[in-house]
């Protein structure tokens, strides 16, 4: 039986998880695969440190490089992290043939094109099924499964972290900052967790997805991105009341020949499947042109389900090794190709806004005439409380309104002395 | 660019909706394959009927045997359906050397073992992503996807049309025949729709997905199949007073070394996933080793949706041509291995039971004592009708028990003369 060598850069978390599969489950690999995929040597920092996972210390090394000029390494893991060293052995990695395992999201959302444009040019795969939503194979549904769709738009929940703590603060009725820090607590959250709660984490995914669907690297940069840093536990309330919950999404979506692509807190229908999403599942709505909507849902972080995305990869590039049909399956983002992204300004979407308003007769038209200047019109108002206070709550869900007027029509509001404090304003999503 | 020639058998709903996509969809198929998908003939017993879908006549033959002849045909596809002819053609392909595509679950189901073998012997692919649940890439996510898992439990909501008629029943409170003549009219039912409502079609894709996941065949007829046709509205409400709601779902489930799998109605908790599937959707949910809970979800069945599974194997099995690695993912289904399915009377579930009870004093406590008596126990009891009738119906959820002891205990009950008519038991999944 064939037998393919594999070079893990990274012992942390996820590569303890890769090397217990691949030495505990590796019968069960090779049957499947036809082939035996042997893990040759392992390269940290730290190789010291026992990691739960028993190993035989000859296979680890400091030496990163040395691992990858093995020539009894085929296959390169990279589970280091962030956007420089990793970037630099995964280059190294290609310009020496040899294909890449890696879950790294955040250098492939910044780096994309230039890595899978390297690797196109020395004919070597470069694959990533755990970069996006761990445990589920969404990458190999979108690329091969969907192959004959053109994609009219994927709404995903893609981190895990957030949707725990938008789980908790709606169930147990909690502020964010309380549950964030029992998250922080119970290790769904990190010491610094602004990546995942300030939406980047879930951009970086989204600019992935985004560019696979479309074929044209999507710069983070024209990416709208807000976490779930400021939200009060109120707005959940109140997006109960009308009949949503507020997930954190990221919205891809193709019209007109441009691609939108945003992240932010969003309410969505109650009924509708993603709003069954929660703790730390992650689920992708992906609505193909033949297929219709389809949905990929399952744990989108931790050691095994992402171990098992790797060693999935792992399998696949192994399987190209040995049928020598590198790049089977094209990554299909070209440097060359430019595609539009949509300005922010001019997505179009409906809006949940709470206003802060003076308690006073005329109030409610001066709002409402404010908006219409806009071209924000009214669908439904809740106003609950009537307070002492000056000001009291109004609840607006409006139609359909560009952002660039939505937020002409905020900025005017907030100016004006109707208003107590800064409205709040939450996207819709209607699928 | 390399040029891959396909022949079609069978030009039917499906085989229309694949010759569109094939000569509609074929610059952004070529583009992604990286190869020339060209249909070069189709073949159907009828080739005068206009499908809808524009095709130069000199494609179409009512010779089957000449298409697979053909050296300018590379796949074919096997859009024919039934146990007779589809099998002869597909074994004629294989031993031609040609690979195929179907969607073809019933002869997957009966004949799977043996066209497997077949194909392991000429080594030529047999894809049938479109044999189950049309759209979604649920194949693919299984064989290759999840390849580093053992898979504990598939459950799933196979069948779009038993799916849309509980939707319906529930939704607008009718009963099933009422429902059923409607869903024939809007073409959501066969004219004969037996192999849909009885769960013979969710027993062939069960059976699929079972051998699959356990890597033997499993014989259709040890899968314990019931449908929906019995299911009355009124306990379609009792289970919703219980928090539940009925599907119609296949089981398989490992454990002990034997693999169970069943398929009949079940309560499952409004609170899963799996019970906001409605109307025509399916959707699978995979409990791999590795992963935990993955589900997919989408349309499966349709034109479109299920000619794009087609296509979506056409290209992979190009691929497979053009890199010369015929058997790349082997169907992991050896004629040789044996496995053992649990008999259903060992398969352990909690139940819910509508007794019709005699109202009586004392009879209750009968009840109690024959469930006890086979190692059934209560775990809550609805009775919400006193009426002037003898009987009224009592609603109890068991414990778990075993298939078998639910069964005796039934058989008793409805033996004495305490009850009225015949004791409903639906089974319940708690996942």
């Amino acid at each position: 039986m064939k037998e393919i060598g594999v070079g893990l850069l990274g012992f942390g978390t996820i590569g303890a998880g890769v090397v217990d599969i691949l030495q505990n489950g590796g019968e069960l690999l090779a049957e499947r695969a036809g082939l035996k995929l042997t893990l040759r040597r392992i390269a940290d920092i730290d190789i010291k440190t026992d990691r739960g996972v028993p190993v035989d210390p000859a296979l680890l090394t400091t030496d990163a490089e040395s691992v990858i000029a093995d020539p009894g390494v085929d296959v390169i893991v990279e589970l280091i992290g962030g956007t420089t060293i990793a970037k630099t052995l995964i280059c190294k990695s290609i310009a020496a043939g040899k294909p890449v395992v890696t879950a790294n999201k955040a250098l492939l959302a910044e780096h994309g094109a230039e890595i899978w444009a390297l690797a196109a040019q020395k004919d070597v795969d470069v694959s990533f099924e755990a970069a996006v939503c761990g445990g589920i194979p969404l990458i190999r549904a979108l690329r091969e499964g969907l192959v004959a769709n053109r994609i009219a738009s994927i709404v995903g929940i893609l981190n895990g972290t957030c949707n725990y703590i938008l789980t908790r603060m709606e169930r147990d009725r909690l502020a964010f900052d309380t549950v964030l820090k029992q998250a922080q607590e119970s290790g769904y959250a990190e010491a610094d967790p602004s990546l995942d709660i300030d939406g980047i984490d879930t951009a970086h995914k989204a600019t992935i997805l985004a560019s696979l669907a479309y074929g044209f690297q999507v710069p983070m940069g024209a990416v709208h991105t807000e976490g779930i840093r400021g939200l009060a536990p109120i707005d959940i309330e109140y997006a109960l009341d009308l009949g949503y919950r507020i997930k954190l999404l990221a919205v891809i979506r193709a019209m007109d020949g441009e691609v939108a692509v945003h992240v932010h807190p969003t309410l969505i229908a109650l009924d509708h499947l993603l709003a069954s999403v929660g703790d730390v599942f992650n689920a992708v709505l992906i609505d193909g042109e033949r297929t219709g909507p389809t949905l990929y849902y399952g744990k989108g972080a931790g050691r095994y389900p992402t171990a098992s995305a790797v060693v999935g990869d792992v399998v696949d590039l192994a399987r190209n090794l040995a049928f020598e049909s590198p790049r089977r399956v094209p990554v299909g983002i070209r440097p060359d190709r430019h595609g539009r992204v949509r300005e922010m300004g001019g997505v179009v979407m409906r809006h949940y806004l709470r206003v802060s308003l003076l308690d006073k007769p005329g109030v409610f038209g001066q709002l409402g005439t404010v908006l219409g200047k806009h071209g924000v019109s009214i669908a439904s108002v809740l106003q609950k409380e009537v307070r002492a206070d000056a000001y009291v709550p109004v609840v607006i869900v409006t139609h359909r309104a560009a952002e660039k007027n939505i937020q002409s029509a905020i900025d005017e509001i907030d100016a004006t002395d109707i208003t107590g404090s800064p409205t709040v304003r939450i996207r819709i999503e209607d699928f």
